[in-house]
């Protein structure tokens, strides 16, 4: 008898579920794509392995030795209970939006560098009006925090337009392929939060991150800095945030919220001197993306079928 | 009796005025700073250097020998008669605008790939939709039709995207700084267009370039193309552009049009699939910009008085 793997990923092209069928027939593994979660839920009896992002299927799937889901946030899953045993591996699929999510954040950056929520406006209103300062990523002090995938693609990008410097901070001290002029601790923080103009956030949600910029730490950003939050809304405390916002003196892009969907009723929907996008940086509809998903699964996939650890293996005690 | 030299730039700052004059002492001018136009023109009597983006004063100014504009363009000094002698040189500031439009470049692009006008309208509906299929600069096929300090500095940029490639056109065949996979001629353009996702225009006006993307040619791009127009409208056949825009075949980033400013009936200002901005890539704005144009001047101001040619003299043959 064949052994079960279930994937519930709507996403899903053609060529990619024959990859994966193809992949799943070599071990001796029945490939079921079942793209509704309540499809998956009933077929989830003697399954081995899941490829979902949903956190609700593990627990009523009692043979279940794997799950592989197609996001890089795992906060979802660290709940206990989550997995009706102990012994299930989890792993993400961090390193497949790097890509997709390091355009965004340069996009938005220049969006409010560049004044450009201003001009949307000036030209809906048919105005020929050309004079706004504008400001440069040219010799700006960027930080970021967070380097891993999605910190090292954008700091790649970000390179070519020479900032003035280009740090990162992390709880290990190393710097994945030099991508930063150098890397600070946790602890650096607040030292270097006032010699910043650019601070970039690709932080997941753990213990440690949440509410790591409070009401303290966002005062002492210099005027006119530019926060930009890719990571988990839980890393900003939104309220004190939205206090800076509206006082002038700092510019956010957040993709990100403590709440999400972020309810209709939010002051943040119309906080001047913030460009807000509902988390749409990173989520799947960049082709390559996908892509890159189906390709690291893939890659796991060899890795478990050959008892080898998974090279995406989420640590739940770190969190990601 | 001193030299006479005019500065007529607004925007110059209290540092950039005192530099300026400090080296046209050194070399014996008096330097008069006239910002309005007008100013400027009652004191043209005697003066031998112009520092002013206007056209309107030379010819005004029988002594005279040198106009340097901070502006990059110099289409509208090209009219017989702009000078009131043969011999007057013009020099651009070409070198400034490289950065600001380099930047202006990559947002608009990123902006049409990843749908933000779609997203903008989304979110001031306040609905948290997040669906819409993007596109990324990563495998993309980029044409670069102008390689001089824009084209290459958006060129160092988009290299950092990792596009599929990225191809200059020129009419020197020079590959500046190699900065681009290779250098294509004019006469190769309507081969590569039907290979190009990504066309950005940083053209001069001129006879050659005035209506070089007409209606055929517009038509050789794949369903999908983007183009990009940070240098003069006149390169494009706006009426033909706005039928493909209409039609929702192509896809358009337009910071200049065939008439500026563009007229309040115009069509163009709700034509769908077009991100329009009012000629602001390159403008003074930036502090940055206004620095360089500055240094350029006075190094060039340097050149003159030692009787040497002029770093950024304009050919009246070649427009630039």
């Amino acid at each position: 008898m064949k052994r079960k793997m279930i994937v519930s990923i709507a996403q899903l092209t053609g060529g990619q579920r024959e990859r994966i069928l193809a992949a799943a027939e070599r071990h001796g593994f029945e490939a079921l794509f079942l793209d509704r979660e309540e499809d998956a839920r009933q077929a989830l009896d003697g399954a081995e392995i899941l490829f979902s992002q949903s956190a609700a299927l593990a627990r009523h799937a009692p043979s279940l030795r794997w799950q592989c889901t197609p996001s890089a946030g795992v906060d979802h899953f660290l709940a206990p209970g989550t997995f009706a045993g102990p012994e299930v591996l989890l792993s993400n699929s961090s390193g497949a939006y790097g890509v997709t999510i390091a355009e965004h954040v340069i996009m938005v950056t220049l969006e409010i560098l560049r004044r450009q929520q201003d001009y949307t406006e000036i030209t809906a209103r048919r105005e020929w009006r050309r004079d706004l300062p504008v400001r440069s990523i040219r010799g700006s002090r960027i930080l970021m925090m967070g380097t891993g995938d999605i910190g090292q693609e954008a700091a790649l990008r970000l390179r070519a337009f020479s900032p003035a410097s280009l740090l990162g901070l992390n709880r290990s001290g190393r710097n994945p392929a030099q991508r930063f002029d150098r890397i600070l601790l946790p602890e650096d923080l607040e030292k270097v939060l006032p010699e910043t103009d650019l601070l970039i956030l690709s932080l997941p949600d753990t213990p440690e991150t949440r509410g790591v910029l409070d009401q303290k730490r966002l005062a002492l950003l210099p005027d006119g800095a530019v926060i930009v939050n890719v990571g988990r809304g839980s890393a900003i405390h939104q309220g004190a945030l939205e206090k800076e916002l509206r006082a002038g003196r700092l510019s956010a892009a957040l993709d990100v919220f403590e709440k999400e969907p972020l309810p209709q009723q939010d002051p943040m929907w119309d906080c001047p001197n913030l460009l807000l996008t509902p988390h749409v940086a990173g989520n799947m509809t960049l082709p390559y993306t996908l892509e890159r998903i189906v390709e690291l699964f893939l890659e796991d996939f060899e890795n478990y079928c050959a008892g080898r650890p998974l090279c995406r293996a989420v640590n739940p005690q770190k969190g990601y």
